[in-house]
Parts: structure tokens; C-alpha cells; sequence
């Protein structure tokens, strides 16, 4: 007789830990996991298999697309792999390839959720605004030539604070998400020859931060005044606003939990 | 009768193009034409030549090994090209790959040589200084974990300042090079995590900088006191002085014409 197969499931308690990685995105196809293609979820659930002999699902705080890097990206996974929180980053890093660097690990409450528990986000998007684009850099801002004014942008990424409907800055509104959204920094920092666009907010709509700073280059480009971007967001137009821009200058900094 | 050959080589004055160039040494074995390697002085004189129609060298100011950057590399070359000296970045920049990118160019004396007036040379090796290495930082820094004494290694910096003897720092002393140097600028910059050592000089011998920044990272780890920099540099012995630290970290940052 086979003994009841409770006994096989019988172990360690299941804990919750949640990690802090820092990503380059250049080679991958983005956060999630996708069937042939290399992610850095992928990445991550591979290396906690290798070292806990077991498959676990690892929550991101949001996806970043292909291309789109973090320095704080958050995600927590559940395992009754026994290995003490303080040596998890050592442990992942050694499975990990080196554009993917687990950051830091912490047990937390069972119930944490990387991605529903998240409170707000922080993201930051670079320009690099000179005559000739970086060949270090490359990768990790948007080359614009032409002087920006960073005045106007400044001016014009005030509108953008508080909660609003986004849907003008969102992509693909088939579906019927919900585009209200809370914004509450949207700043724009000189580190020339860098421009760094600066949103914090409880959350983005998919594309929502390069859509945004797409119409605010349009604005320091002097192609639109600065309430163009108070018209955009009322027209609730996503046809108004301008062009994503690539995804290699964008970076989520920052996951706030409660 | 074939017409006398100098008519053949009749054609507009030859002229000097200086450039100064940014480069991602990681995919490159460093500056130097070799054969059957990608180099960047081979890209650049390829898109020189498919610009031109004519073969020049470029003369840089000094080799950079495999894997070593530069946001200042200067080099020249002698063209009877016409192309105005403002458009050569923009066309030279079109025949390169990405990583590396020419940011100006300017009629020179025909005399000019890049390494023969080269007068100072300033390198910063990039040193990250924490628990974890960086997934996006990776190829432009050298990862150290255990938390450097910035105070030690400054006052040891202050021995390399001055006209010495730098044997002790050189590779492979076989061949009667002079190894005679003057250092004008030696220095600890901390912008934690990241800690910088900036040198300038007349000229530094082979693996110099990188000989000098593993010897100050001993006195950073404790593993010597900051004399310890005064007695290698006075014994001119290379076994006596740290290892040389990785390529990724060095970056040419400018050189120095009068």
C-alpha cells in the first residue's frame, strides 16, 4: 500500500521573502515571463529553482518592458527553502547572469504581495541632451540633439501632479482598465549634459511614463507651450500626446510599500 | 604614351583632422590596430576610409587596452578630403557602431601629431563600493566589497604626486623603457558607493594606473598602511605592488594639448 500522499508534502513551513534587484534591460524581453523568450522574471525563478530544489512563482512589483532597466525593482516569492534571508543575494547572484543582481532579501509576512501591496512608484526616465549621442551610455538614456527648454518642460510637467484620468498618456485603451491615477512628483532635474524626468506616482498605466515625457520633449522642443500637456490630459486623447519614447532611457528606481 | 605619373597625384592639399572620441571599450581589444581583431582605431580609420575613398592612419594619443574606455581619447589624421571639420562627426559617427561615437573634430597644423604633443593625460578608474555588484554598471566599474578606508588610501595617494621613477608600477621591464613620469594629480574622489581615483600626468607607463589603483586598494582593504605606496614606488620592484585591477574600471577622460 502507498503511504497517503499528505505525508510526501509534509516539510518546512512556507515563508515569504521579497528582494530588491537591480537590472539592465538591454537583453531582455522585459519583466514577464514569456514563453521562449528571455526575461528577467525567467531569470529570477530559474535561480531560485536551482538553489531550492523547487519551482516558485517570483511577483514583481509591475512589468518593465523589453529594453526598460531597474535599480529597485521589488518581488517577493514563497519557498521553505530554509537558507537564512541575509544570504539570498550571495546565493541568487552566483545563479544569476550579471545584468540581473539580486540587491537585497528580507523575510516578510506570508501574505505580502510585490505587486498588490505596492503603494507607489518611482521612475526615472534620462535624456541625454548634447551634439553627438554617448557610446557609453548608450543604453541607458535617449539621445536628444536640439537644446531643450527645460523651463517650459518644468512648466509643463506641473499639470501632470495630482489624480487624473491618464488615458491620454496610456496605451491601447480597448480594454476597460481603469485609467485614474495619482501622481505626485513629476519634476525635471538638470545634470547636464543629462535631463532627468523624475515621476512618482501610485501607479502607471502600460507605456504611460514614455508617453508622457514623449509630450513633454515636445514641449521643450518648442513644437507645443507648456499647457499643451493640461490639454492632452483633459482630451483624454492618447492621439495628442506625444511619442513614446524608446524604452533604453527609462528605469524604475523605487517600489514604496506601507 | 601614359601621361607622367605626378599628374595623377595632383588633387587638393593634404590637411590634419583632430577628433576627439568616446568609446565602450568592452567589446574591443583596446585601441590598437591588430590583425583579425575589432579595435577601435581599426573602426574608425574603416570609416574614415568609406568617408574619404583613401586609407589614413589615425594616430590616438596613447594605446588603451582591451576592455578600457575613453570619453577623451584625442587622435588625428591626414586627409585631402574636403568635407568641412564640423561635419566629420556627424558622418564619421554614421560609419560606427554605436559604441563608439567621434563628439568633435577640428582642422589642425599639418604637424600636429595626437601622442607626440600629447602633454597630460587624465585617467579616472571607477571603483563600486558595496554589498552588491551592479547589473547596469558592470562593464564601467570594478565591484569591492568590503568597505574601502578612502582617508588611508588619499594620504597614500599623495606619494605617487611628483616626478618619479614609476618602474615599480609598469609591466614587463624587460625592454629599456624610460620609466620616468610626473604625476600632477592624484586623488580619492567619493561618491559613495562609487569611490574614483583620478590621476594626471605627463604619461603613464603600461598597466600604470592599474598597478597604482591596486596598490592604494591594499591600503584601502588594510592590508597595508599609506606609506606602503612610498616604499613600492622607492623600490622599484613591480612584486612589490598590488595587482593590477580590471580594464572595465579605466576611462581615458582627457588629454591635453598646448
Amino acid at each position: 500500500m502507498k503511504p497517503p500522499a499528505r505525508k510526501k508534502r509534509k516539510g518546512p513551513p512556507l515563508r515569504n521573502l521579497r528582494l530588491t534587484i537591480e537590472y539592465d534591460g538591454t537583453r531582455y524581453f522585459g519583466w514577464q515571463v514569456q514563453e521562449g523568450k528571455s526575461t528577467v522574471q525567467g531569470e529570477v525563478e530559474r535561480a531560485v529553482r536551482e538553489i531550492s530544489g523547487s519551482e516558485a512563482t517570483v511577483i514583481g512589483s509591475g512589468r518593465t518592458d523589453a529594453g526598460v532597466h531597474a535599480v529597485g525593482q521589488v518581488a517577493n516569492f514563497r519557498t521553505s527553502c530554509r537558507i537564512p534571508a541575509a544570504k539570498w543575494p550571495l546565493a541568487l547572484n552566483a545563479h544569476l547572469p550579471e545584468d540581473i543582481r539580486v540587491v537585497s532579501a528580507e523575510d516578510v509576512p506570508i501574505e505580502f504581495h510585490a505587486q498588490f501591496n505596492a503603494k507607489r512608484k518611482t521612475y526615472v526616465y534620462t535624456v541625454l541632451n548634447r551634439d553627438v549621442a554617448s557610446a557609453i551610455e548608450r543604453d541607458h538614456c535617449h539621445f536628444v540633439r536640439r537644446t531643450l527648454d527645460l523651463a517650459a518642460m518644468s512648466e509643463g510637467a506641473k499639470f501632470l501632479v495630482g489624480t487624473h484620468d491618464f488615458r491620454a498618456f496610456g496605451s491601447d485603451m480597448a480594454t476597460k482598465e481603469k485609467t485614474i491615477r495619482t501622481i505626485d512628483r513629476a519634476e525635471i532635474l538638470s545634470e547636464r549634459p543629462r535631463v532627468r524626468f523624475v515621476f512618482r506616482g501610485t501607479g502607471f498605466l502600460y507605456n504611460q511614463v514614455r508617453a508622457m515625457v514623449g509630450t513633454l520633449l515636445d514641449v521643450g522642443l518648442g513644437k507645443a507651450p507648456p499647457d499643451h500637456v493640461k490639454a492632452v490630459l483633459e482630451g483624454r486623447d492618447r492621439t495628442k500626446a506625444g511619442a513614446n519614447v524608446p524604452a533604453r532611457g527609462l528605469c524604475l528606481v523605487s517600489v514604496e510599500y506601507d
